[in-house]
């Protein structure tokens, strides 16, 4: 099989686990390029230290193709793009802020830069500013998203129309048949989030991976859009930032709400109550917490299902 | 092919043209029913004996099977209903209400009924009522919508795992590649909204189908969620929406800003400052107004080459 993907990153499968916040450390991202996809440590909640332990740890576990997911306004980006030129990390997505910024200063020292865009502008700024392929992430993404609510349904061709690099698609991905979908709407790879937090190997609480299990279609909503939008499951925590938001709280306010730590003492810590749980709307068909490789198995396996079942006419 | 809604409808094409306020008449039905897909007369803007016109214009143009949509919430849905018996309509399909008011009346007169929902629960409902499908509409769907903001990518399996009667998927699908993915995630078949608002046969204003041609991915928004959670076209109506909600205006408010008829005076009357701009937000890949019947040609040989496309891995 030829894909673009594949082929850019020298993985088997077009398959990518998200990098994500106190969910995906070397354990994780370790066992899925052990399978042939694509491991992501997601530096977004480690300190510069952190993040250099997680990819030596890494690299002595694999010698497969992985990669470091850095949320571009992190405040201590200089020292963390320093650990990944000093440490050799081959691939580096970038998000939440400027693909002009970080992309050339990447490409200059061989790394392969991919960035996350949630509608067709940023898409083409990144193209024109020499990412190698983009995310395209739908509004039913967990954590951090766009204000635009472009969802992966209608994204993904969008995107895939305008640009001319790879299209990784994100959002909604929790299934073989999601998987497929994204190919059909035009993707080129699946990045997938939601669905590896709730594996063994995901650094996430026992309490938040069982939340996830737990959660229903309806579970989660993308909020404070005003603040920083991110989408969480409705909690104690939650129904706090609602009521503030309905009666048009000043945003000071509803970031004093947030306050700080709160998607670690929601996601790393277990916190149900109070905390932050980052997670995305396909939750809702999360049911179980295998480990990343049998994870990564029946994704494969439900993927040709559903690729079987298109009826013609 | 066997398909559980072509058998279910007597149809050809498991294509269905979404039954839309000012935009599908009998003109619109009738070049999809003719096509072998199936077409539905909108009742939302049609007084009883229009309604009834439609439905004869309809049927002396094709003998093709068609349906109606009817929503429940509808003033005069007595009268409705009598015409519906009447004239025989074959299928209707009943929105924004609950299934339990109509189901059974429509079923002991022989009528094929479906249900439109937002969510797994109230698919259970419907199933439970006897409809003989239901359609899942995503958060990405134009018009008027549910509050759990679901999308298509994450509703869709839901559905199809929870239900055992046919699933027809809605919203976000303007082109063969995602009919091609609403199948993989396990749909039956498809209903089309924004696509066919923006053909030769619908009865929409000019300016509103060029309006739908030139957005952008962005271009649409769902809102006015505390009184009637519609998705428009942003214009300069939506702007003194916003303001209000911004402050968080009584709903009393929003509904006096809203007030009558905005949906007929932005659609049908083509006013694109004041009017009400019901569509979905796939109208960002929405580029031409062709016919009815040249669209439906082109969806089947999109789905088809969309289909060939799928990876082996």
């Amino acid at each position: 099989m030829q894909n673009r993907i594949c082929d850019l990153f020298n993985i088997q499968h077009p398959i990518i686990q998200a990098g994500m916040v106190w969910c995906s450390g070397w354990k994780l991202a370790a066992a899925v390029s052990q399978k042939g996809g694509l491991g992501i440590i997601g530096a977004g909640s480690m300190y510069p230290e952190v993040l250099r332990e997680h990819i030596t740890k890494l690299k002595d576990a694999t010698d497969k193709p992985f990669a470091v997911n850095v949320p571009l306004l992190y405040p201590d980006i200089d020292k963390i793009m320093q650990i990944i030129e000093e440490e050799k990390v081959p691939i580096v997505f970038t998000s939440a802020g400027n693909p002009a910024t970080w992309t050339s200063w990447l490409k200059q020292r061989g790394i392969t830069v991919v960035h996350v865009v949630p509608n067709v502008k940023l898409a083409l700024k990144c193209e024109e500013r020499g990412v190698d392929a983009v995310v395209c992430e739908g509004f039913e993404a967990g954590g951090h998203n766009g204000k635009d609510e472009i969802t992966s349904m209608c994204l993904i061709p969008q995107v895939a129309d305008a640009v001319s690099v790879p299209v990784i698609a994100a959002g909604g991905i929790g299934d073989g048949r999601a998987i497929a979908a994204a190919f059909v709407l035009g993707a080129d790879a699946v990045q997938i989030g939601s669905r590896f937090a709730a594996t063994l190997e995901s650094s996430a609480h026992e309490n938040f991976k069982q939340a996830v299990v737990g959660a229903a279609d309806n579970a989660t909503v993308l909020t404070m859009k005003n603040v920083v939008p991110v989408r969480l499951i409705k909690n104690s925590f939650y129904d706090r930032i609602l009521e503030a938001e309905q009666r048009c709280a000043d945003p000071d306010e509803i970031r004093a709400i947030l306050g700080k730590r709160r998607a670690k003492a929601g996601i790393f810590e277990g916190d149900l109550v109070e905390g932050e749980l980052e997670i995305g709307q396909v939750s809702g068909l999360i049911n179980d917490i295998p480990s990343a490789g049998e994870l990564f198995d029946r994704l494969l396996e439900e993927y040709r299902e559903a690729s079987r079942k298109l009826p013609e006419f």
